[in-house]
């Protein structure tokens, strides 16, 4: 076998880890989607549909992890191509995650079932789901381009985000002291906010995996990423 | 160079990982011990320590990263020499996820500084951290001993961890519905209570990891972890 057929065959397999990942991330940003619109319909079959889909992105990502120890072992790469591989399992690992917070939303559509979500807040969690994705869509459009200019200004803003989580955070508060009998529904979707706020955490690691990939090293300097309502104190009632 | 003076300089790299690890292992277990003695005795500066410690599991995951790729790029070890660097890898991004669930909780203490937590609420939380950090430090010993089987039995037992886990959830409502004024500070306390439920997840995740270092093989049939407050609905007031 020549050289260039044994480069060719490792070039068709980093493709086929790209396609997968790809694959994911459409699951992924859809999962994050429907649990949102499931919430705010209190859709239990659209949720019930997230919670199954999460069984792809479990087996999807056990494959690549199969994969790229095949590829490893088999082509024994180095430099820029291990770190391709090495980069796909990390990368693997985070929109799986991304999967888990999904579902995670999706079981609890049926625990706010009946109690209805006010607009407000519907429209605040809606807001927040979009900038989450809009983030996600970006980084796994920047793992096509491959561009560790783009990463690293991904990995470094990302306040838009957390300032709309605090605003929510504060609204959901605020619900809960009105009115005892929202403090249940309330608690689910401060959770389901936190899991969607944790989308972006999730963003910024693939952003800083596809600077690593590019350029072997890790972005410097300290992580903006910041969960602030951890110094929300007592609120005005 | 001798082909044994190659094998034990490997055998002296792996060693390094297996140190670094069980050092994370180590610090993580610490911090999560202190973060809940930080929070039940509101103990700011016990709390800043934790939030330090965190750069520490960040520089070590860093470090593990670096040292795993060039041992792989240099060394080419197949079959279960590779298993057990990709594993070292995994492992490691656990524990650092850990460390930041820790350090999680420490941010809080600023926010419910003041409130003063039952002592109730404070036995609650404090019972299911020792439980969280008995499952951590039994996957830790495993990962000495890499028994596969203990690895498994670890893996499909969770659920005391979810039990407790949702009792203190039902109860931090409890005292939200007694008494709005205990909203914010018991916001703060359910969301530490779900960090540390989430250290359960990451000894199982570790758990899995291992069996795949000893066997190459993903542990079969569907994972117990469960949150099942997501189905505490309505609660009598």
């Amino acid at each position: 076998m020549s050289t260039s057929h044994i480069f060719s065959a490792f070039d068709e397999e980093l493709k086929f880890l790209m396609r997968r990942i790809s694959e994911m991330g459409g699951l992924a940003e859809q999962m994050v989607a429907d649990s949102v619109r499931a919430l705010v319909n209190t859709d239990v079959a659209l949720a019930q549909k997230v919670i199954s889909d999460d069984a792809i992105m479990d087996a999807t990502e056990r494959e690549i992890g199969d994969k790229a120890v095949v590829m490893i072992a088999r082509r024994q790469p180095v430099a820029a191509d291990l770190r391709e591989i090495i980069g796909a399992l990390r990368i693997a690992s985070d929109l799986e995650r991304v999967g888990d917070l999904g579902k995670s939303n999706c079981k609890r559509v049926v625990a706010i079932q009946g109690t209805g979500i006010p607009r407000k807040l519907a429209r605040g969690l809606e807001h927040l789901s979009e900038l989450a994705l809009q983030q996600l869509k970006e980084v796994l459009d920047v793992y096509t381009t491959r561009s560790a200019e783009k990463a690293k200004s991904i990995r470094d803003r990302d306040e838009e985000i957390d300032a709309m989580y605090t605003s929510l955070f504060r609204e959901l508060l605020t619900y809960m002291m009105e009115d005892p009998r929202n403090i249940t529904s309330c608690t689910h979707l401060l959770f389901c906010a936190k899991n969607i706020e944790r989308i972006g955490d999730h963003a910024t690691n693939i952003a800083e995996t596809i600077y690593y990939m590019k350029t072997g090293a890790q972005p410097e300097g300290e992580r903006p990423k910041e969960d602030l309502t951890a110094s929300v104190g007592a609120i005005k009632e």
